[in-house]
């Protein structure tokens, strides 16, 4: 768990304090935990509660956004329709949001970040799975069943034929994707690529060192296999870009995580992949762009979802 | 053109006045055509320009529908730039809505149509094209650029495999579901099919009568290769289906259009396909349903989009 204060212009007024989760704690404690971590970054700002003027709260999924609560993801098990919103509002007594945590991230890029110019964006998060979050005009697409922006469960190729999800079905961009999969694609063009690539020392040397950081920088010094790797990730990337301009046709398009470190060329060859493939009128005046919050987009975005809760209505 | 007015309730008060849109003769007898389609409506419906409260106006793309123009749609050549709101709000004295024609049918579902209860729909319509609309808490998500919703270009097959769509990229929606497709993909089953089919005897006898009405009617009928071309029609909706409920998880999809004649059991084959296809969480609750206002969905969601112009805003 991640926690900071973030001042009305979302600049981060200290490190965030960090704490482990411990889910195998139980809920409670989990629960406790969350309050401390609060605790913690109101302290490291040389602030008092009282100094607090709301607080936002982002988790991972399953849960129902509207109700403030954490239903049971695999990854918080045993944790079960767990009373977030209302236990932190209860004993801050603040006003709360909530929000599931790629949203978050995505709504401090849309409110600080990359896309702070924008209207109207969408971020895919690149990490162990691919996340995603929409904002229209300042509103996050939640969705109804608190799913709105599962952008890594986007179909990127048919249900018989595409790669496996995660998530059971075949065809996800997440299969394709994320770290894990950028890198389960590199073993297998590994096995039937003929010449040279430095891909294979890190493979055979130790594969917790085969990461989608080491395909990304290979690829970067000019390797021929990992940049076949890379530029497969962007094209499939771009083929989730074009079916967010064909729904809700966003002024830009944001890509953050772990791939950014992917650097310019990377990011060109998704916007190449994009304006040959998307909807010609939309995809003409999108915008393709990196996140630049960092792993800092989830906290201040939950603090911007915070701020919304307090800020007075426009007219 | 269609005219109709419409009252607070969403019912027509009279059948719409329909007169030929002629764009050959330009757009400035276009725009004077629209105002008379307005004028034969208003006395239809035994009123006067004064008893009318707002106007609603609906059109195809490409249009810019913040500044109320359409810009240069194919159909509508050689208009360019017609500033259609202005127009007609100038003409008429009126507050004046703009909007695309498939987020106005959209629109009219959620307002008093299929959808009438949910908080957040989205609509395929089944035309000649495959369009679409995207309702969240009642607002139309109409993209950065004017195309949000162009649900017949979400790719449901890969850019190097799928069918060739009218938009000139492979793999859309449009070039598998739109009632021509429906067609041009009985012809292709048929040239490999070697079972009886009556479907034969209307692609041979001639071939203006050969529709999708016919294929859907044959296979309600019972005819095997009309079902097999009707089931994957029902299973490349539910992948469109799918691509929405992994973006905007809507409370509600909504299938409009010719199609809506094919009946429940095809209703009932897009639902079992969303429902094995679709991410789990959000399908589960997700409904499936046809459209209930027919061809009268764009002028109603048209009128509902001019009411929202003057009804007073929520405290």
């Amino acid at each position: 768990m991640k926690s900071a204060v973030v001042n009305d212009h979302g600049h981060p007024q200290s490190v965030p304090a960090v704490m482990p989760t411990h889910p195998e704690r139980g809920q409670e404690a989990g629960l406790e935990t969350m309050c401390e971590t609060i605790r913690r970054a109101i302290a490291a700002a040389n602030l008092t509660p009282d100094d607090i003027t709301a607080i936002g709260v982002a988790t991972p999924g399953l849960m129902d956004i509207k109700a403030g609560l954490i239903l049971d993801p695999p990854n918080l098990k045993p944790w079960k329709n767990v009373p977030v919103r209302d236990h932190i509002k209860s004993v801050f007594n603040k006003p709360t949001a909530y929000q599931n945590d790629a949203n978050a991230a995505a709504y401090g890029e849309f409110w600080v970040g990359a896309a702070q110019e924008a209207k109207s964006m969408v971020l895919f998060t690149l990490g162990t799975g691919v996340g995603g979050g929409i904002i229209i005009n300042d509103v996050i697409i939640e969705g109804e069943h608190s799913h709105g922006g599962e952008l890594g469960h986007l179909r990127i190729d048919t249900p018989d034929r595409g790669r496996i999800c995660g998530c059971g079905a075949r065809g996800c961009l997440e299969a394709y994707a994320s770290a894990t999969n950028v890198v389960n694609r590199a073993r297998e063009e590994m096995a039937c690529w003929r010449g040279p690539t430095k891909l294979r020392e890190y493979y055979t040397a130790n594969d917790d060192v085969f990461t989608a950081r080491v395909i990304f920088d290979l690829a970067n010094g000019g390797d021929e296999l990992a940049q076949k790797v890379v530029d497969d990730t962007a094209y499939y990337l771009a083929l989730g870009a074009c079916a967010l301009i064909a729904t809700v046709d966003p002024e830009t398009v944001v890509f953050g995580g772990g791939m950014v470190a992917a650097g310019e060329r990377f990011r060109a060859l998704i916007e190449g992949h994009v304006k040959r493939l998307g909807l010609p009128f939309p995809t003409k005046s999108v915008k393709i762009t990196f996140a630049s919050l960092g792993s800092d987009a989830g906290f201040i975005g939950a603090a911007g979802c915070a701020r919304l809760l307090v800020l007075p209505k426009p007219a």
